[in-house]
């Protein structure tokens, strides 16, 4: 922090090393398959084939925003949030959710905690369709310190539309950028470092320049975007889809490119929500930073024909999902390259 | 802790207060049904329709058990603790493992101990047949102290055994005990709070009676019971399965009880294992919270036909899984009674 500017590995999370980590994790992987994989390790969701359908399964949880919840004392929200990320997951590939499971580990808290958390797990599952079969509730007092808790989620789906999942896109093929709802479950380390952290801030304070508090910003739910892709997936006119999480835009966008693909996408298309403006000016974070750190904006990216992506951003708004064409697919080498 | 005696209360569960909790969440899971759902809150494991399938979820933690992993620095059990606790579970409904993902969350930590923890789940897998579909790694420092963090798993089967899962079982009806490999995934709390806390012990320190180091006897591996089982439910032998977990085998085989039926469960039939029998005297604890809170040497119970029961035990003996006849069941009301 020598110049004042803030990076993400002082807000404690060390992303090369977790990356190397997630490599040996993929071997171990490998070794356990069975005839029924379809693709695992690496891709949004892994694939199983069963008796000619094909199920898609994800888990994840939701990071440090659970913090967030901690510090405002709301925790009806975060449950929501899992649910919605893991539908979007899956949704990458195809799939519809079917189900969804979770898990639910806590020091000594009141009960209102965990059944506030799961009011949020059960309507996130009702606004996806998806049933919540199940899950573990685990009080682990010498694990967790007293009012706190940790949160995952297991999804099941089956695949519904089959070309989102095979990702054959083509050199000219127009990104659409869906409107994320706010910082969704990404770069919450970062954002707690500056503004709990530096900043002071409590979650009631408002959000210099922004004026709504703080902790309503940072909880405010990631966005489904099932609704809003149904019809377009279902008339075949999606090609890929990204889900815009931990590691932004570049980190995401290039697991749908293909090796002779890169992804020119012109961040003058749109201009990222005030909170992330503010993030960027309050940490003096540097641009590239940003954008692999945060949605800025954009929770998923879907590839679209030329010929078809007014048609379905036209069918995006609609549904109440603004859309921004923020780019297009071009010769190169399976990057993406952020520029006006 | 008037007498000296050890409760588990003391240790740092409140189980009414987490069944009351449960109760309330089951509501919520009933809000979310779909028409897949065949069976969700309460049972081993959720059930739901697919396709002339039946596909039974469950996930489940391996609770304060990785707290001794911590302790003896030992990372590579727990992952097959996981799996073999989620495999027996849904073995209970009849289905044989698909797939399997894990959700890790840890502080700052040596790369080597998750993949040492990966390294077992993915053993667990290969030893049952099941994929490892993928998983999610968080670091989590702010959440989690540096050197731990948590594990959960997520397990997808089906019904491969449609009687097992059906539970018709009769007056008459014979209760075969597993030989369970040591406290499997339960009691924990009681049992570190009784070595480590009131004892002072250390995980290299040697049970007192026992002689193997307490750390050794705490970590022994969750018995996988699908292999042994197998062949029995293949053939149509087994009627219903109990594993037995929190709550011992009172609170487990009464789930597998209809409405006019009790088990009567001759805890004479076999002798309980050195290691609780001795929590049982160090701690100083009353039979009926000895039973409710470990396996007592019982990993799973099978309620076979009085006319297999032999067949079945041979079989198991045969697979490497010594089996006792531990009582039937008899008129009642669907609850459990220990006595000889």
């Amino acid at each position: 922090m020598s110049d004042g500017g803030f990076t993400y590995r002082e807000a404690g999370v060390d992303r090369e090393a977790a990356d190397a980590v997630k490599r040996r994790l993929g071997k171990l992987v490998e070794s356990t398959r069975t005839e029924g994989v379809r693709a695992a390790f690496g891709s949004f969701g892994g694939r199983f084939a069963l008796d000619g359908e094909e199920l898609v399964a994800s888990a994840d949880g939701v990071g440090t925003k659970i913090r967030v919840a901690f510090r405002s004392g709301r925790h009806d929200t975060v449950g929501r949030d899992l649910v919605n990320h893991c539908v979007d997951d899956i949704l990458t590939e195809g799939a519809e959710p079917l189900f969804f499971l979770d898990y639910f580990a806590c020091g000594r808290l009141e009960p209102e905690v965990p059944v506030a958390v799961v009011e949020g797990v059960a309507r996130g599952c009702r606004e996806n369709g998806c049933a919540l079969l199940g899950g573990e509730t685990a009080e682990m007092p010498d694990s967790y310190p007293e009012g706190e808790y940790d949160l995952a989620g297991f999804i099941v789906g089956r695949v519904a539309f089959p070309e989102v999942g095979r990702r054959e896109v083509r050199e000219g093929d127009v990104l659409l950028g869906l409107a994320s709802s706010g910082l969704h479950t990404n770069g919450y380390s970062f954002a707690r470092a500056l503004l709990f952290g530096r900043l002071g801030l409590e979650a009631d304070d408002p959000w210099p320049g922004l004026g709504e508090p703080v902790g309503e910003v940072l909880l405010r739910v990631h966005r489904s975007y099932l609704a809003a892709l149904r019809g377009p997936c279902s008339r075949g006119q999606v090609r890929a889809l990204a889900h815009i999480t931990g590691g932004g835009i570049p980190g995401n966008l290039e697991r749908v490119l293909p090796p002779g693909l890169d992804a020119a996408v012109d961040t003058d298309a749109w201009e990222p929500p005030a909170e992330f403006r503010s993030l960027r000016e309050l940490g003096r974070v540097g641009r590239e930073e940003m954008y692999r750190t945060f949605n800025m904006g954009l929770g998923m990216i879907a590839v679209v024909r030329p010929s078809e992506a007014d048609a379905v951003a036209d069918a995006l708004r609609e549904a109440g999902c603004p859309a921004v064409r923020c780019g297009g697919l071009v010769e190169g080498s399976g990057r993406v390259r952020l520029g006006p």
